[in-house]
């Protein structure tokens, strides 16, 4: 048997619902390569039909239990549940790390349940686009639910979260002298809150806090796509805003799930009839083609070249347009 | 005389200190171009000397008056000063506008002040660029310091001011009902804050309500450069930490406008003596090498292009990858 039909079987056998493609198709496309592109390109046609839900917030918070319990929800109204967790910190992906081995207990046995862990390897861009190709099998598998859980440390990792339909947010209370955790750019790509470890005394404060900088922050919907939305036009016909909700949760004894995961289904509700799913598909997909453009070009310079060109722009010896022009140079001669 | 040796007599007077030649030079690099890409090679490595001040906030907060103020504390100091005002939301450019008259008022005849206005003419990207060329040719001309005045109202003019060495975000008491206009990203972008109007009742919970979402925000510094930390190492020398001040001022009465300069000196002191100078010199180079391969390769797509494009990917007809390699093809065919 080729690689190319054995590639053909398991995506036939993915398209069919089987569990064990699912495993080896996101293995196939985080090697990334030629076979990966086959693989995308022949399951494409077939995506677009999950419901993805983004989850970051700070170490800590408890997003893996809170991940867990929201997977069960899920599944107690019989829906196909996927988790993917993104840890950019960890050298490892692919594997039963042991954060999923204690997760797996809850979930053990389940075929409507599906977790991997996805690791850097390299930059962070670079797993940006893994994730979403590892999305896309888990779509075109058929999942229900697609939960894509970030560490909340900077601003790349949420950019995973954030290119979902549904992004929580969780802060958990005394994660430290103040909320510090708490960050401004973070509560921007929100649209549920979800405050973990509520049953503390200093949840209060933090619900009090999270309540005052939506507020104050006056929430700009979409700031965070930044110049997308200059260049995907926004459906007009929108006109309801969505305020994001607080939830507050206690995790490791299902308190609250029930309340988060009607949010949940009250915003899918909200982006199917305020015509704003078709423009989060739209920014989507465009961010997409334009990482894939810029990978393309900037990504395959190394970091020694990157830091000459840089230092060469900023100690004057070299104009940004002439940089740029020998990254372009670089990569037609490729 | 040709064009050419025209220009050099330009650039000759520019680098000579000639005002004129200021003003003709920045309606070349508006045009953009041949031309333009010439006075930039000529004049970028006599840049670098300037202190660049971003400034901005909502409509209404008086950021002209309060830059005007400015400018004349800066030439009470013997400092020269030339002035950037962008507005996307214009499309005149160039011309001395109703703005810019009332503002000459206050400084007319004063030779070591220069104004110009710059407005959009398309896209929000090309006047980030221009603004960014324009800048160069002051900062060759010799000015001290270049105050780049923008309208915040959305992540790309923010993007602009914050291409400074030390940016300043204003806000003015009682923009209506509550103190919306807020945006959470402005405040993570802000080195000096500033309420204006502080002589009106509202301005103390305005203050104070900065005050809480510094605390509460938690400023992660550099956050608003995202991927760009990435790439640019930080500088490991940088200990000390910037905690942005608030003054109040009323510009109208050149209250609070001594204290403002003097954070503004303070955050420059700063910057030269953590090493962070150098740093942001290193993130605007290459977030401009960066910018420049961008725009060569998406830039020039047209809008009915990447429209139909990102209706084929969001439709599941074309995959990213397909659509990213359409349009490098378009790009290699020119």
């Amino acid at each position: 048997m080729t690689a190319q039909s054995q590639l053909d079987g398991l995506i036939a056998q993915l398209l069919d619902g089987n569990r064990r493609a699912v495993a080896r198709l996101i293995s196939v496309v985080e090697r990334g390569g030629d076979s990966a592109d086959k693989v995308i390109h022949a399951i494409y046609p077939h995506t677009g039909n999950a419901h993805l839900i983004g989850i970051t917030g700070p170490p800590g918070a408890g997003k893996s239990t809170l991940v867990n319990a929201i997977a069960k929800a899920f599944r107690a109204a019989d829906l196909t549940v996927a988790i993917i967790a993104v840890d950019p910190t960890s050298p490892f992906t692919g594997g039963a790390l042991l954060g999923d081995r204690i997760r797996m207990s809850d979930l053990y046995g389940d075929k409507g349940v599906f977790i991997r862990s996805m690791a850097s390897r390299g930059q962070l861009g670079g797993l940006a686009q893994t994730t979403a190709d590892a999305v896309k099998v888990l779509d075109a598998g058929g999942f229900d639910k697609i939960l894509i859980e970030t560490v909340g440390a900077g601003q790349a990792e949420v950019d995973i979260a954030s290119t979902a339909h549904t992004t929580i947010v969780i802060e958990a209370p005394g994660m430290g002298d103040d909320i510090q955790s708490i960050k401004a750019g973070i509560l921007e790509i929100a649209d549920v809150l979800v405050v973990n470890k509520a049953d503390r005394p200093e949840a209060r404060n933090t619900v009090r806090a999270l309540r005052n900088m939506l507020q104050l922050g006056g929430r700009s919907q979409d700031l965070h796509h930044g110049r997308l939305m200059e260049t995907v036009p926004v459906d007009t016909m929108e006109n309801a805003k969505w305020e994001p909700p607080i939830v507050e949760t206690v995790a490791t004894q299902d308190t609250g799930i029930d309340q988060l995961v009607g949010e949940i289904g009250r915003h899918q509700h909200y982006l199917q009839t305020s015509g704003r799913w078709a423009v989060r598909e739209a920014q989507r997909s465009w961010r997409e083609i334009e990482r894939r453009v810029v990978a393309n070009v900037l990504g395959e310079i190394s970091a020694e070249t990157r830091q000459s060109l840089t230092d060469a722009v900023a100690s004057r010896q070299l104009t940004p347009a002439a940089a740029a022009k020998m990254v372009l140079e670089m990569e037609v001669a490729k």
